[in-house]
């Protein structure tokens, strides 16, 4: 398939799913608003969670950078604020909304879902690779740890809590994995002594 | 009301919300579910979605206890292990996944969202309090930053990442926060000097 006419498709599918939801789309719709025939969208997605598994992974609108600034702590930041403009800006937002709400109630699109967050994990890696060479970490911290922390802060904030993100959101939330809230004198709550790492 | 009458009320239209989802979810079917009267009902809650928020603030199923072990670490490891218990035992669980995915797509829903995160968040502060007051945090530490971060975590890796949570993960996401990533000899990734706080 043309790469044009793929991204028509995958692009068509995530517009309907931001405006009818997950019940509402169709395979029909989707060659309507795609101007592809029906029969060659079903050829390569034998049904709508496919056809959502690859949108989600590979459509432009919920495309990513993945910075290289030379620190942990800028990387950190730019990756979050990139998140942050991603969940807050239409249509990537409610595009982003709409299917992994969805996902939440549907076993058919948790795999979707699943495939979404696997592969950003995978292209997050290298930060946490740079980082370990640069001597940022230690061996023992968890990259996915933190990215569940860091992503997982502004998805609740933006998406459950709906609480408006303030200008020094991301640069909070990066700081306080970075450093830690602890204060270091404390003897319960500060950094203890790290053994190789 | 009679508080058992409220109850059975509540954990009925819970129930049926992560039986049949939002849209599935009737005034008719709570009072069928409860044997409370129609009218009865509609005469507290005018709406669904406001007998949802009363429901996601109140109900037993949904509840939680303030840990008080002494430490800002001990407390933020309860509390974590009570979410993530929260998040993976039925029904709790499928309640609280239907309800706050339905959230995500529904600006009905979103107000009862809201007002259970709101409710959750009054009632953790005394932790952050208690942490200050023991000179564990100081006072530039922002409390919701740091749930955000951490329930955010237990959201993100159990609803959207769909990963296990092995034994580790809430004791690894408290100390991450707690005690930060950054190693603290590193010019680039350490914490920086504080002043004040």
């Amino acid at each position: 398939m043309a790469p044009r006419k793929k991204d028509d498709i995958l692009n068509a599918a995530l517009r309907l799913l931001a405006e009818k939801g997950y019940e509402g789309l169709t395979i029909e719709g989707v060659a309507e608003r795609s101007g592809v025939n029906k029969t060659t969208i079903y050829r390569w997605w034998p049904s709508k969670a496919a056809l959502l598994g690859t949108a989600l992974v590979e459509a432009r609108a919920l495309d990513f950078d993945v910075p290289d600034t030379g620190s942990l702590r800028g990387d950190l930041h730019a990756l979050l604020d990139g998140l942050a403009r991603l969940l807050t800006t239409p249509p990537a937002a409610d595009i982003a909304v709409a299917a992994l709400g969805a996902a939440a109630n549907s076993p058919e699109l948790a795999e979707a879902a699943r495939g979404f967050f696997a592969d950003r994990f995978a292209r997050e890696r290298p930060i946490f690779e740079r980082a370990r060479e640069r001597g940022e970490i230690g061996d023992s911290a968890d990259p996915m740890t933190i990215m569940d922390l860091l992503a997982g802060a502004v998805w609740l904030r933006v998406v459950f809590r709906q609480v408006p993100l303030d200008d020094g959101f991301t640069e909070r939330a990066v700081n306080a994995v970075v450093d830690g809230v602890g204060r270091p004198g404390d003897p319960k709550a500060g950094r203890p002594a790290r053994t190789g790492g």
